[in-house]
């Protein structure tokens, strides 16, 4: 079950960037689970990874190595997350980046680890090392649609997204894949995204402009509140094409193309929630403050009664606006919020809108894809997050696969 | 469905208390959903009410009521919550108060409205109206059964403790009774609860008691994070029987059995839970402060993944202990993490525990009743909720369902 998921669509190759795929058996059989994704020397990375206090040993290790050195490999893997694998898991994160840089001929600090699946079982390093000349032998510039398919576990489809600019100081390219279903919620989630530009972007300015983009896309996106161990999002720029700055006259038009393929990749994973039926935007407007409008709109797409009557298609503004009452904000006079389906105002004055008729509530309510908006009446910052109802399928899947 | 909920025991009848209800048909026909609870005078009073920014227009009359005058009549309706009514809804509630007064012969600020039901539709006041004087008449000190049917919305049974204590100071009796099953959550959910003594306490004593009470029971439960917007708890003491202060030798023993009422009647509102196949309880030891245990134990309650695990009985130690990474604990280190499910050790050093065999920790979630226990290594504090698991018939009541 997806909400209008795009199909993948063609993802332009970037100049630095080579991509190989394979199965290596890592869970299950013949099911592509392995990705190496290469980087010419040069290229500059910048990466935000899950805040859970409980971090997987591979995001460990591949926060430590970004730290000290320019990626040259990233070593992905689905089926098997190494999280809650202790001292061992470390070490068997390390070893898949010894044996990469190894066929390689990178240093091990040059690797980059990711893995995504079940939690607290042992790595199967050996089939990862199994896997990984094959994986290397198979390294294609053309390898971004395959990748995409190669990192999904719960998705049902694979997630993309690129650009070509005409920027005033050329070309510039930007691809990137996601994958991620569950588990869903800001400050990363089961979600690993890798991005990639043929810009040359200063390594500060290239830090900045990510942590720009997640919290523009990945950090506003929720299906369960549940945040993984195991969250990564990276963005490579080679550097093969045009250098670029906050200077250049074509830098805004790049930093709002790169911003767009984060989001659409972060609404991708939202469309393909688990269980999903609606796709959702909650718009919270007129909050004093960002903090106040990102509470109760986080509520709001928290609350499994939203989230049930969304899923039975109920233009349940009760449970709405008590999801509002509760989101702890301070000396809050609930008579001045205003709620609207799309452009139906179905709340005024603490009660009912009275223009309101069920029939227009109803009609918004049956469609795929809405905008609940919460007017505050307390400033003007406005915030928007991404969610998904909840249905009987997104139980049947967490009750069923074991994470 | 429910988990071990009780059936309704013996409940004493307490001097000073008369209990009337009747079917008023304020949304169904021939179902009791008018209650009437009359407090003979000289009684003293204390309530918490919901901290849901949104309140509904009883809370707010039944709140102002009582910092203005002793209570001698509480109207309680379901069917209907006279919430998200505005102006409207304040008319309605004052209203039903003044007619209430009138036929009783009390003063209009005697007369605490409560009602539970759908949000935003107008209270069918003339109905209620009409079946008061049939409620006045059934008044009848032992009415505590009936009366406990007469407020149920989608419970599936009665709730209601009773006990009668032999202390030095004489015989004293606690009843109480209440209502919710879905909109669980700390601060008041949909729940009402009505609890009375014929001990004769200070009015200071019984405002800090009901708190304490509230705080041990009905802020320590969880079904899906919802809070309501009719919450309320009203504690009543008629006087009639022994006086009982701190100084008193039996004040222990009164205090205790009052908790024990109170949690006995809010562990059946987890019991009849919404879709309920499990009574869990999240007991969070070691923390450094009462404030980072109840932070964990919510943040483990709410987890739709957990709560599906708990579903399919399946020990997912994985997903509890994301969950604890997630509860935004400072300087929080995973590795010092042990989680029990009862007597069960399932993760320790930051991974499964070395000794944990799957077999044991299935057997622990085949149960219907367990605890998942988390020692944190930072403190002494220890706190307790109880909640439920989140089943397909979770979904299908709030689907369903028109609050």
């Amino acid at each position: 079950m997806s909400v209008n998921l795009p199909p993948l669509p063609e993802l332009h190759p970037i100049d630095g960037i080579r991509l190989g795929t394979v199965a290596a058996g890592i869970r299950y059989e013949n099911r592509p689970d392995l990705v190496v994704i290469e980087c010419a020397e040069g290229a500059r990375a910048a990466g935000v990874f899950t805040q859970n206090a409980f971090r997987a040993a591979p995001v460990v290790i591949a926060q430590a190595h970004l730290d000290l050195a320019m990626p040259r490999l990233l070593v992905i893997n689905t089926g098997n997350a190494n999280a809650g694998t202790g001292d061992e898991g470390l070490r068997d994160a390390l070893r898949t980046c010894e044996r990469a840089a190894e066929l390689a001929g990178v240093q091990t600090l040059e690797v980059l680890p990711f893995s995504t699946g079940v939690i607290g079982e042992p790595l199967p390093v050996e089939r990862i090392e199994a896997g990984l000349p094959r994986a290397l032998a198979a390294l294609d510039a053309e390898g971004w649609a395959e990748a995409a398919r190669g990192i999904l576990t719960t998705d049902t489809a694979p997630k993309g997204a690129s650009r070509v600019l005409d920027l005033p100081e050329g070309e510039v390219r930007i691809t990137g894949i996601c994958k991620g279903a569950g588990m869903i919620r800001p400050d990363m989630a089961t979600m690993l995204a890798f991005i990639a530009t043929d810009a040359g972007l200063d390594k500060t300015v290239l830090e900045s402009l990510v942590k720009e983009a997640a919290d523009a896309s990945f950090n506003r996106i929720t299906v369960d509140g549940d945040t993984s161990t195991n969250d990564a999002c990276l963005l490579l720029a080679t550097g093969r094409g045009v250098a670029l700055s906050p200077d250049s006259g074509g830098w805004e038009a790049f930093r709002s193309a790169l911003i767009e393929v984060f989001r659409t990749l972060a609404q991708a994973i939202v469309r393909d929630g688990e269980g999903a039926t609606r796709f959702v935007t909650v718009q919270v407007e007129e909050a004093a403050d960002p903090a106040e409008a990102l509470a109760v709109a986080y509520t709001i797409a928290h609350s499994p009664l939203v989230k049930t009557a969304l899923y039975a298609g109920d233009p349940n503004w009760g449970r709405i606006l008590a999801a509002v009452g509760r989101a702890g904000l301070a000396d809050f006079d609930i008579t001045r919020v205003r709620i609207f389906l799309d452009d139906v105002r179905i709340v005024e004055r603490g009660g009912r809108a009275a223009d309101y008729a069920e029939e227009a509530g109803q009609a918004v309510m049956s469609k795929p894809e809405l905008t609940i908006r919460v007017l505050l009446g307390r400033g003007e910052t406005c915030e928007r997050i991404w969610t998904t109802d909840l249905s009987h399928e997104y139980v049947t899947i967490n009750a069923e696969y074991r994470t």
